[in-house]
Order: C-alpha cells, then sequence, then structure tokens
C-alpha cells in the first residue's frame, strides 16, 4: 500500500481513490474543479485528517489552475471562494484549515506577475503532499522505537495510506516495526458508522500481509482487559492542548486502556495540532442520520427512529501517553511549553 | 408491548417471537420439541437472559409433553437428556442453567405417579414464565424510584419485554417510571455485532411511545462526557460477586459512566445471580465471525479477514452503583453478605 498515493494532481485534475468503494472495488476518481473537492470531502470519498488537507490545498489548486490566464486580483478571488468552500466542507479535521489558510498565504504573499500565481499554488498544493508522505514516514520512524517485536496493537478507524496521502498516522509506526523485522498484530475495530476499520484498515493491513484481527468498538474493553493489547495507536483529526478529537469511539477506547494500564499513543503530524487552543471546545461534526440507518443500502433500524450521530469525540490529552509526531514524541504534559515546535 | 409474551406456552407447543425478523416483520415461531429451543436459543431468535432461561424451561417441558405417557424413568432420562441440548446452547447467561437445574430438580424430587411428572414439568415451566413477568414489574417499581422526572438514561443491548417473557430489566424501571407520570429519555446503543439495540430496543421504545435516540456504541463515552445523560440502565447475562457479564460494550460504558459521575445500575432478577461465584473466570461465548462480518447478508469486510467475536464483557461490580433486582436495589458491596437473598 505505501507506494498508493490517496490524493495526487495528475495533469491539471486531482485524483483520488474513492474509499467509498473500497474494499470491493478499488476505482480513482478525477476531479476537476474545487467543488467537486468539497463534496468529494463531504461524502468522505476522501476522508482521513492528513488526507483532507491535501485534498484540500489540491481543491485550491484546481481553483488556481482554472484561472490561469486571469489577473492575480481574480486568481485569489477565486482561491477564497474555494476556501470558504473546502472549509465548510467538514468542520472538525485541523488539517483541512491548516492547509487551505497556507496556500491561501502563500498566495497572497507571493510578490509575483499573474501568470506564476497559478503556478504557485499547484506546486505548494503537491509539495503539501510530498511534506505530507514525509510526516508520514518520520511518524513511522519515531512510533517504531516504541514498539516491541511481539506487540499487539489495537487501533481504531483508519490511520493508514488511506487517511494520510501514503503511509499513514497510526497504522505508520506499525508498517515501519515491521519493516525493521518486528512480529506485530493489529486489532482493528470496525468503526460505526462508516465502517473504515472494517472496511479501509484490514483492506490496507491485509495488503501489507500484516497479520490483523477485526472486532466491533464494543469489544474494545473486553480485548484490552483480557491483556490481548501491549500499546493503543490512534490517529487524530485536531489535538488542542486538553483534548484530543478523534473518531468516534476513541474516548472509550482511551478509557479502557487506562483501566488495564495499556499506553495509549495519538500519532499525527503537527498540521493536526491547534496548539494556540487551550480550551475543549472543538466542534464535533454531527453528520447525517442515514449514515447509522443504513449499512450497504438496508436499514436496520424501525423508519424514523431518531438518531443522534457525531462524527468523532474528545479524549482528554492525560489519556494519552504520547503524541507521535514527525519531529518526534510528545509526552502530554509537554504540549504548552513546546508549542512553537508543535505548529506546522 | 407489555401485553406481549416473549416466549409461552401454547397447547403443547412454545410460541416464540422470532427477533432475528424484528423490526421489519412480526413473526411467531412454534416450537415442538427442546431440540428446535436448543437451536432458538443458539441462533438467537430468543435472546436476553431472562427470556432464554424461560425458554430452556419450556424447552424441558416439550421433552417431559412428549413423553407424557410412558414411565417416570423415562421422563427423567428425556429430561436430562434435554438439559444437556439445552444448556450447551450458550455458555454465558445464568439465567439459562438456573431454569435447565430447577426443572429438573423439581422432577426428580417429586414423588409421583408415571403419569403427573409431565404435567407437573409443564406447570413449573409455565409457573417460571410468570414468575419472571412478576419479577420484571418488581424490578420496575424499586428501579423507577431511582429515575427522577426529566432524566435521560443510556442503555445498551435490548433489555425490554423481548429479553424477558415481558417488561424486561433494564428497560422495566424506564417503563414503570414513564407510566409514573415521569418524563424519561432512552438514549438506546445500536449493539454490534447483532445491533439489538438499532432493531429491538427503538423498536419497543416506538411501540411505547417512550422517547428514543439511537447511536453507535462508540457514541456512548461521547454522550456521557457532554452531559446528556442522568443516569445508565444495563442489564446482565451474569452476576457474581466480582464482575458482571453482560453484552459485549456494557464495560467500556461503565467505564465511561464513571468517568463523567453518571451513576450505572445494572437491572436483573436474582435468576441471574450465580453469587456463590467469587472469581470473575465467567466463560464468555465466542461467536462465528460471520455476525461481524455480515449485515442483512451484505459482507462488511474484505473476505477472509480474521474476526474475534466476543458476545459478552466483564465489568466490574466496583463500576455499579447499584444492582435492581425484584427483592430491591442492592449496592456491589452487600453481594458476598447479601447472597442468600440473591439466589433465586
Amino acid at each position: 500500500m505505501s507506494e498508493l498515493r490517496t490524493v495526487a494532481w495528475v495533469n491539471g485534475r486531482v485524483r483520488m481513490i474513492d474509499q467509498t468503494q473500497l474494499p470491493n472495488r478499488f476505482v480513482y476518481v478525477n476531479l476537476t474543479n474545487y467543488g467537486q473537492v468539497s463534496k468529494a470531502i463531504r461524502s468522505m470519498v476522501v476522508r482521513g485528517a492528513p488526507a483532507i488537507g491535501v485534498a484540500a490545498a489540491m481543491g485550491m489548486a484546481l481553483a488556481a489552475y482554472a484561472n490561469r490566464s486571469k489577473s492575480k486580483d481574480r486568481i485569489l478571488k477565486e482561491l477564497e471562494a474555494a476556501a470558504e468552500s473546502l472549509k465548510a466542507s467538514r468542520p472538525t479535521a485541523q488539517n483541512l484549515f491548516w492547509a487551505v489558510d497556507r496556500v491561501l498565504q502563500r498566495a497572497r504573499n507571493a510578490s509575483l506577475g499573474d501568470n506564476d500565481i497559478a503556478k504557485l499554488v499547484i506546486e505548494e498544493a503537491r509539495k503539501m503532499a510530498e511534506e505530507d508522505v514525509q510526516a508520514s514516514l518520520s511518524i513511522g520512524r519515531y512510533g517504531a522505537d516504541l514498539i516491541s517485536d511481539g506487540d499487539q496493537v489495537l487501533t481504531h478507524c483508519n490511520t493508514g495510506t488511506l487517511a494520510a496521502v501514503s503511509y499513514g498516522t497510526a497504522l505508520a509506526p506499525i508498517r515501519s516495526a515491521v519493516r525493521q523485522g518486528k512480529r506485530v498484530k493489529v486489532v482493528a475495530t470496525e468503526t460505526r458508522p462508516r465502517l473504515q476499520g472494517a472496511r479501509l484498515t484490514t483492506y490496507e493491513l491485509l495488503s501489507d500481509k500484516i497479520p490483523v484481527t477485526l472486532i466491533v468498538d464494543g469489544a474494545a474493553g473486553y480485548v484490552l482487559k483480557r491483556g490481548m493489547i501491549n500499546k493503543v495507536i490512534v490517529g487524530a483529526d485536531r489535538i488542542t492542548r486538553s483534548v484530543v478529537a478523534n473518531k468516534v469511539g476513541t474516548y472509550l477506547i482511551a478509557l479502557a486502556a487506562q483501566a488495564s494500564n495499556v499506553p495509549f499513543y495519538v500519532a499525527a503530524p503537527t498540521s493536526t495540532f491547534d496548539i494556540k487552543r487551550e480550551s475543549s471546545d472543538v466542534k464535533i461534526e454531527e453528520r447525517d442520520a442515514k449514515e447509522v440507518m443504513y449499512i450497504n443500502g438496508k436499514r436496520i433500524a424501525p423508519r424514523g427512529v431518531p438518531i443522534y450521530n457525531p462524527a468523532f469525540d474528545l479524549t482528554p490529552v492525560d489519556l494519552v501517553e504520547g503524541f507521535i509526531t514527525e519531529k518526534g514524541v510528545f509526552a502530554p504534559d509537554s504540549l504548552a511549553t513546546q508549542s512553537s515546535l508543535l505548529q506546522a
């Protein structure tokens, strides 16, 4: 899976793996305007905080590319419209806002002629994709040091190649440890409602021949309690000084890891850190009831029952043993003092 | 729903609601021999600890009824064979073993002529069904005292009429509180893999016009943390002096309730208590991988991925605020001293 690119710029188009079709069909989609990118993020054709960050940057690049023959002012206006659309696609992942703002700032600050602005924006987006791969590899290297031969690692949702541009966040340390010759087994939660664990994490690990066992989300406490797990590693959508916003269900796993004295790690690039924020008032996206009500198009509950579908939850940072980033591993009590380092 | 009977003896047959077909179709099945009852328990046509206890007693009654013209010795032999089959159907729920042993003992100890033994066994099974309804009503009365007007109660799996003969265990206090005029809202977890919460709990509560909101299992921690829940009430499959075996996912909810200072109650008749047992080595049933792999006949994960599917988990009793039984509410530290009371 490490050779794949979840999101890529190919000849003036953005090519993505359509993650809604996995594991049954591996299909690329080619997008030609930022509206399509916003829609792809909203409908989770692309998902995973780093991946949607880069996808959004590529959406900005599409806006610039479509207007490459226009004036700089016009291009900036289009970029602002694109930024607004892309930021509205999903509210929780920090990477999305970081990526859009970075591209916008780069364009605004450039003292270039009309023609070169579009080129600059496209270059910036492609550079961010490459940086994301390098960040994943670096997270893998730092994280692999924490993994011992024979470890059984519990993970939640999908945090692999498909959640980033390649290699992943929480799966990166596992991949690196396996490359170092360590034997690692993974227990993956299915991750309702969208089943990213069942559909995507198992798919990636089977492809890479890393042993994986699937469990329902509710079984995470039991496997921890039974001593089947040595480490938990999850990803993140936003990390403030006090909480980790990540896929709903993460908080329960963190509590169970604490109760069983199993270290709980969060792996994320610094672009996921919203480190100036001290409070825990992260906006948690509430998604459509249909995501819970229908699985593969079949209804699972009585018609009309009210459903509450928060996509993420908040885990207090004091439940985290360490944050595995591309700049090293940070303890939760160092988040405030290391805040300059933890800004992407 | 309170007028329904999940399991009933009707003219020499055992009539059950086929719970695998709900909420889409409400169908009764009529069983004529104990082998069919064992199979119905195994395949979860009937499920819920009190319901499978009574179903097993009815299975014993079918064995006696089929041999009603035979000798007492012959009937006892048939009952022993039925007991073996029924006990092998599912390993975790205490009620199943309690019910089968009670019927067997009753038959063995009776000093009656050949003809009357079968009648006695059938009467005993029917009495146990009636006692179960009374126990549920009593759990409802004791439990309702713990519920305040305006409470939002989180529950897991299905613990209503369908989990017992009628009225239920953890849903009984809610039903009783509502009958007393208290306004109660329920948050129900979907309860993967078999979706008893999504399929059955919502169905029962919608039928009874009690407000219910469905969430995925992973969202339980978030709704507790957000202050959306005042009380948690769950059922149980077996309660020892140290642990509560209940539907997988219960332990995670108990941890999250503790972390949010929300009282966590377990509602169960005394027939669920295995109170002589001090250790926590309850046998946890591991069910077929297909239960996780297929939802409504559709595969949700890559073919061939290993799956671990424990049906229950173990919650330490010190996470429990109180045990709501038909004999009153017991604190966890009273389980040992009250053990004679807690034997059915």
